[in-house]
């Protein structure tokens, strides 16, 4: 089968591998019928040294099941299912509590011994406590939200969640990439008054604003913060959404969070400590998130997604197959694209 | 009157100084009947850099009400009241919310231009917002808990809720100074299962346990993050107080909570950074915590003390008059004394 590997920064060649198939009696093999690029797939594009045998890339995607091992009792042949960016048992101490992202058992998708979602097939490990049975055909026109329910959806709502979001309460994201986008979306949904986006892509603000945000702030650093303070009182948000992973981000997340507020963090940190340990400790922050348990946000998401109170798939602006595969990294890279989708 | 002023790094006088005095017609003059010295004293006592003026000290006492401003209306001359170590103003949105220790016009006891609580008497700024009126005499047997609310009893508290303890789960408690047994006795009595301490003061420790520790860890670094996850089936624990503001010791705290689980800082931070960023977040760990909103906790723990359900004045293992507040430094300094009371 054909499948995307990364060989080293800026090297992402779609290729023969090995076809997929059940290993274990607790696997399904999906072929994969929708998947995407992710912001997170652009820090090792950037950054990746050369391997002679290369990562296997995605880890967001949506498939039909052609065959399941003997223990396998949620799916079945023929289903469409959805994949979180992490699998799982679903029976841990971890999963039931529902930080999937944490199972004992569970891992990520990729890399040198799993296949990845960017790709025509996927051997899906621990299949009943990973994959949900999506309740349309492969082609339904929701799919494009459907399949930000692997990710950047669910990731956008743990920010929300770890910001402590609420009915009446000021939101700030960080980040006009898909995530922040979704975190507007997922701020709004949870009942934020206003939404601040700091951003200053003009196509990803506008989307920002349809998606409700309600206060843009396009100023950098010092003055991103004080238009910040500006729009609040003086106070800042009660709710910080951080999704970038940047030490600048964090920063600025830091500061612009009120006293008593809440800083929720699902960009992938690049920086080894946490900046601001003093001012953020004299003013009582919390700091939370985390790789988002997207597996227990599909069941409540869902929903709100098939009946189309929630448009997270807008987030898409381009489609391409395996072959646009790494054309879609560079438009993504170089900000020309939101976020890629991949019909394989 | 007579007060303690740091002049340097272990340069501590007790001399006269102004009279304290009204000022503002929201102030109350307090005459101190009971003070004691903290842990956070401990970090200009090792570190100031030489003041020709000085800086008063003190920031925990109990007085009796002298005089009143005009406009002051819940104490009044003759009162026993209990000081938190903030002074707020108690109407402002933080103080509403309960977080006193970010009032917009509140502030810190001591310095160059306000009184501490470690000399004769204090001028009280918004005396309605900061002081709790004592349904008690001034040499009530139960003084030395009620003494502990000023502060390190609310700040175990603050670390404990922060740290998110709850019916059932296991705390552990990085610190063995006054805070952190008063963390004990605050996770107990907010239900946790299990309490790990983490010292080695064999005084300490054997208090410790009398406050409701189920577990020692004397090892130190490595070790004792080994000897924690061993105690808790190679997990860690749910929820852990950080009580003493090193970098080791947070990067302690981080590596012994579990997944998903919380640390609840309230000693202050000595590096600018928090360590473990990627750690903590790959983990989903809540850091929260900060000044302890004393003001908001003495009402709810004033009745446990007043009842002896919780007994947190055992960390007083010594008291001097303010002839000896040099010498009580000295003492907590060297750990020669857990804390040390002042009756001036």
């Amino acid at each position: 089968m054909r499948a995307t590997v990364m060989y080293a920064a800026h090297d992402v060649r779609v290729e023969r591998v090995p076809d997929a198939c059940l290993v274990e009696s607790t696997d399904a093999l999906v072929t994969v019928t929708r998947a995407c690029i992710c912001g997170s797939d652009l820090w090792p594009y950037n950054s990746m040294a050369p391997s002679a045998d290369g990562n296997r890339m995605g880890h967001e995607f949506i498939g039909r099941v052609e065959d399941i091992g003997a223990d396998v009792r949620t799916v079945k042949k023929g289903d469409l299912v959805v994949a979180p960016f992490a699998w799982s048992d679903g029976t841990c101490e971890f999963c039931r509590q529902g930080l999937q992202t944490s199972c004992l058992h569970g891992g990520f998708w990729g890399g040198k011994k799993l296949d990845g979602g960017q790709g025509e097939a996927v051997r899906v490990p621990l299949a009943d406590g990973t994959l949900v049975r999506l309740p349309v055909g492969p082609d339904h026109e929701l799919m494009p939200s459907l399949l930000t329910l692997t990710d950047v959806m669910g990731t956008g709502h743990h920010a929300a969640r770890a910001a402590q979001v609420a009915p009446g309460k000021i939101a700030a994201v960080v980040g006009d990439g898909a995530v922040g986008l979704c975190g507007v979306i997922a701020a709004r949904r949870l009942g934020a008054e206003r939404v601040i986006i700091l951003g200053r892509h003009p196509a990803r603000i506008s989307l920002a604003r349809e998606f409700g945000a309600t206060d843009v702030v396009s100023e950098r650093g010092e003055d991103a913060i004080n238009r910040v303070k500006e729009l609040t009182k003086g106070l800042g948000a009660h709710s910080v959404l951080e999704c970038v992973g940047h030490d600048e981000a964090m920063l600025t997340a830091l500061s612009i969070v009120r006293a008593g507020g809440a800083v929720g963090r699902v960009g992938v940190p690049q920086h080894s400590q946490i900046p601001a340990a003093q001012p953020s400790f004299y003013r009582n922050i919390t700091i939370a998130g985390g790789p988002a348990p997207v597996r227990a946000y599909i069941e409540e998401l869902l929903p709100d997604v098939m009946e189309g109170r929630i448009q997270p798939g807008r987030v898409f602006d381009s489609v391409v197959n395996l072959d646009g595969v790494p054309d879609g990294y560079r438009a993504m890279n170089e900000r020309k694209s939101i976020k890629v989708m991949i019909k394989p």
